[in-house]
């Protein structure tokens, strides 16, 4: 899916959701646990509810591999049925994967060529070599962590290197590498006033924002700060809506969840 | 396994050597691309021959990863398999994890537990709470990345945080993490001279050493800079030993690689 692509379906929706599915058989309801493969039930029912108010779903990579064999098929069927029923949906692989350069090639062909998603998260740390790989797929994006929404984000994201602050040092090092421009930028709802700063490093790109809701972030900060002449936000939530409700209406509460941020999105285009 | 056992496995191998299980089916012998299940064959194979040479083992999880679901039921199978025939290996989960806290302890979880890994590969980007989760598993190892083997570590990792590297960053932040004695670091051994620096950060811990042979790192050197008094290093080698032939003598050839490597441990050993 190209970026062009995905901003007319912000636009004809009205709506930059992404919902993370990041299931926990823990969470979903009981009533699901009987069928052969609870995981991909729920998230169907969840996708089959929610698609008409968000753009993108981003299944976190974590979530599958705590179920080993039986987790990555529900994996590979979630990205299947999206990529089958809902093509102009905008599809994430949560993963931060990273490696030196013919290992990452690796998780590149296994999310991008196999698995067919859209993007990936990367991690940054390990440089340029372990980040381009992923870069080399065209009509792909590789969303790179700048400034996560966590407290752990502290510890060396905002620490400075040479007056500056690693994420940004993060940022403007990633804009010089090769095929950048299929490069996007994680960046932490919690961490909205930040949003202005990254801005002036890469006032084009994409940011997948998460932590608005369940980790605190404001929808109307991150749009403030953050929202660019193509919108260029994703806004994802993930515990806020799939598990909205826990008994059998929990994809209409769903629905429901998603409806109210989409509106929310909606006047904050229309008043654009 | 504790640290101890591995020490003690170490003085009675006499070898630190790590052996690294990136099979890529391209490179295997093609007589095994008949079999159900040729990943593991070649895994069998190379554990049967070299498991007297080598300390430990580090499946890369990309390489699995790229397989789709049956590279998983490889990974899965080979864990499975060294463990219970050889439960005095440590084993090495090589897929730099990281996320948020309740995410990091999914993969915790299954790296862990299901899978049965006595330790994992993590990247620090995200900070405290993305490694925590992993060291809260008692008899289990967080290896950090610290200072990588590729030319990408000079992007951040070699960049100056308020005066100091910030690799050395992460070694002084990390260790003041909650159960921070579970922590073990990955240090190229293409940077070897670092390896002195690395140990006034943290003398007693486990280096995991990656980039001997295929990558350029001198044993000699990585020994001379990084060795401690419990030796603390797990030097790995991947290609130089698993694709040292390519034909049906693959495995004895391997064991012929790992057995140089093996004896120059033992050299260096003997000589302290």
């Amino acid at each position: 899916m190209t970026t062009q692509q995905l901003i007319s379906e912000i636009n004809r929706k009205k709506s930059f959701l992404c919902i993370g599915l990041d299931v926990d058989l823990d969470k979903v309801p009981v009533h699901l646990l009987d069928s052969e493969d609870p995981i991909f039930e729920f998230n169907k029912a969840i996708i089959d509810a929610t698609h008409h108010l968000a753009v993108a779903y981003k299944p976190n990579t974590a979530f599958y591999e705590a179920y080993g064999l039986k987790g990555w098929k529900s994996l590979e069927k979630t990205i299947a049925y999206i990529n089958k029923n809902h093509p102009n949906i905008f599809t994430i692989a949560d993963a931060k994967r990273g490696d030196i350069g013919n290992t990452s090639a690796r998780y590149a062909k296994a999310f991008f060529e196999d698995l067919n998603f859209d993007s990936i998260t990367v991690a940054p740390y390990m440089g340029k070599d372990s980040v381009e790989p992923f870069l080399s797929f065209n009509g792909k994006h590789t969303i790179l962590l700048a400034l996560t929404s966590n407290d752990g984000a502290y510890d060396f994201q905002t620490r400075m290197i040479d007056g500056t602050e690693v994420y940004k040092e993060v940022l403007k090092t990633s804009i010089t590498w090769k095929n950048a421009h299929n490069l996007m930028y994680v960046v932490g709802a919690t961490k909205a006033e930040y949003l202005a700063e990254i801005r002036k490093f890469v006032p084009n790109s994409f940011l997948l924002v998460p932590g608005v809701g369940a980790q605190g972030g404001s929808l109307p900060e991150v749009c403030r700060f953050g929202m660019n002449k193509d919108v260029g936000l994703l806004v994802n939530s993930s515990r806020g809506i799939i598990y909205a409700s826990r008994e059998e209406d929990f994809a209409e509460a769903a629905a429901d969840a998603a409806k109210t941020l989409q509106q929310q999105m909606q006047a904050i285009l229309d008043a654009r």
